[in-house]
């Protein structure tokens, strides 16, 4: 979990997360969103990708990047344990 | 967001949730269930509640640590929009 939130807890790459939520994207695709470097985006795909949060699969010379639906479905179940719903189903 | 993840992102911290999960808790509580000093334990507690993710009452001469737990659910529904239920959603 540690990774997962260091990676989500950058802007630029809660942006990227909030493009692939539309589509599935190239680097160069997602390059085109931003201000910002080439190798900048490459690097911040690459902590996302480390993370587990996106995968890329190569198509044909490009490289796809998608979600990871799996892993926020972890962090969901995992913040489900503090909240309120969580303590009444134990009172219960 | 930011702050909320990066106060995630350490192990210890969310170890401090988990016992604030089951009851509230002083901070000298806390500060007993870890192998840590003192000090250490209050920077830890000052990031969580920096973060919006424990807050503290005074309670006599206590200061008593709990779960927000409206954080949680902002959490929950965050990454709500990033898993495959929220995509049959659009589709439907």
């Amino acid at each position: 979990m540690n990774e997962t939130f260091k990676a989500l807890s950058d802007p630029t790459r809660r942006k990227i997360l909030d493009l692939l939520k539309e589509s599935d994207l190239t680097a160069g695709e997602i390059s085109g969103h931003f201000n910002m470097s080439k190798p900048s985006i490459s690097q911040h795909l690459k902590i996302l990708k480390n993370a587990g949060l996106v995968q890329d699969v190569k198509k044909g010379q490009f490289v796809v990047y998608s979600l990871n639906t799996t892993i926020f479905q972890d962090i969901i179940s995992w913040a489900f344990n503090f909240t309120d719903d969580q303590k009444e189903n134990k009172r219960g």
